[in-house]
């Protein structure tokens, strides 16, 4: 079994994402300081996204829309119209935000360029993610970009037909256990996990440790070893 | 020159939609009333969006920021908490709202598909348009449905290279002059311009009258005809 498509994530697998996040999620933090801790400040925001997410979707902009709701649950009527403007202006900030390649993306992605076509499988806001993708010089290196809603099981069948390729001769490479792993590993393909420090909680499941199809990499650029030895 | 693909715009052109937001904005407007007049609310979120084009794209979450955002900037601290939480309810009544088809859909495309390959090109926000086409119960009907973020010329050719037809031998209906009929003739293709009542005004532009490829007509119902016609 020879791999053909080379499936790749893009937030936090080729570039940084969450740390954006985050500093969007400190802003509000030290706006709802007065208010509440941070610890209760995380714990609402992280049920009212999850609360939002089949309405919302994922995204900067979903984002933004549930620290909004988050801050007026948290603070009622306390919270000036000052601090919800300083909240959307944090969401401004995510979304305008300087893409930065994680290290040594461009030269992984010339030799996995060597095994086979790459394909970028991403999740979120389509303006967004296309925007970062054209900021980020990359767009040349992929075969097909797929922006979708969500990454699931049938998604990756979806996609292993379009590009006209068993299952078993695409391999799939990601952060998320949940988004990248476990649903192309479901669809027949192979899998890597390559974990970053600032999961969301949402995208964290158990690793299929055992399953023969399926490898965490300390970071991408293992991915093209790895392949060789599924040659 | 026979058509084989017919591209067909999602918003206003299959289903209500315009109204929806018609109905969020009325609510935008009832909850500024003790501090704007309603034709002062509406210029100032036009302006809004439109700044925010850019950033935020089309669509239901891209308008709930827009609004909250205008409404901050025409009445700064007056402004309560607990109104923008009612301009947030509006967002997300206008995410969830229910599917209406326009009159007689159904029946225009069982006589379209005798015709020619479906595609569905609309632009907005991908899990809200994904959405609506679950909901709708028309999603078998396409060979292909693209969502996109923004409609030019560059996405209609791309989109006749993608389905291997020349553009001579496609054909773009929809309701909006900018989205659907400009960029579908420049790349090459027919185009039928469908207006509704209720068009956004940065989609306005002037009719291509005299060009032999584009059409108005007065309801989708027309497009078989027309069709029949260029045959």
């Amino acid at each position: 079994m020879t791999i053909e498509l080379i499936c790749l994530d893009a937030d936090d697998t080729l570039w940084h994402n969450m740390r954006h996040f985050e500093i969007a999620e400190q802003a509000l933090l030290e706006i709802l300081k007065p208010f509440a801790d941070a610890g209760v400040t995380r714990e609402r925001l992280e049920a009212v996204e999850i609360r939002n997410l089949a309405l919302y979707g994922y995204g900067a902009k979903s984002f933004t829309l549930s620290m909004i709701e988050a801050a007026i649950e948290l603070c009622g009527g306390a919270l000036s119209v000052r601090q919800i403007s300083e909240i959307l202006a944090a969401g401004r900030d995510l979304l305008a935000h300087p893409v930065e390649l994680l290290p040594g993306i461009e030269e992984t992605l010339d030799a996995l360029a060597d095994r086979g076509r790459l394909v970028l499988v991403t999740k979120g806001d389509l303006l967004h993610q296309e925007a970062k993708l054209a900021a980020s010089g990359l767009g040349d290196r992929f075969h097909g970009i797929e922006i979708v809603s969500d990454k699931n099981a049938d998604t990756f069948q979806r996609l292993f037909t379009r590009y006209g390729v068993p299952p078993g001769c695409a391999i799939m490479a990601g952060d998320s256990m949940r988004s990248d792993v476990l649903p192309a590993l479901t669809a027949g393909a192979w899998a890597a996990f390559v974990p970053q420090a600032l999961a969301w909680s949402h995208e964290r499941a158990e690793a299929p440790a055992a399953h023969e199809r399926f490898r965490q990499l300390k970071s991408l650029g293992e991915l093209p070893d790895w392949i060789d030895q599924i040659r």
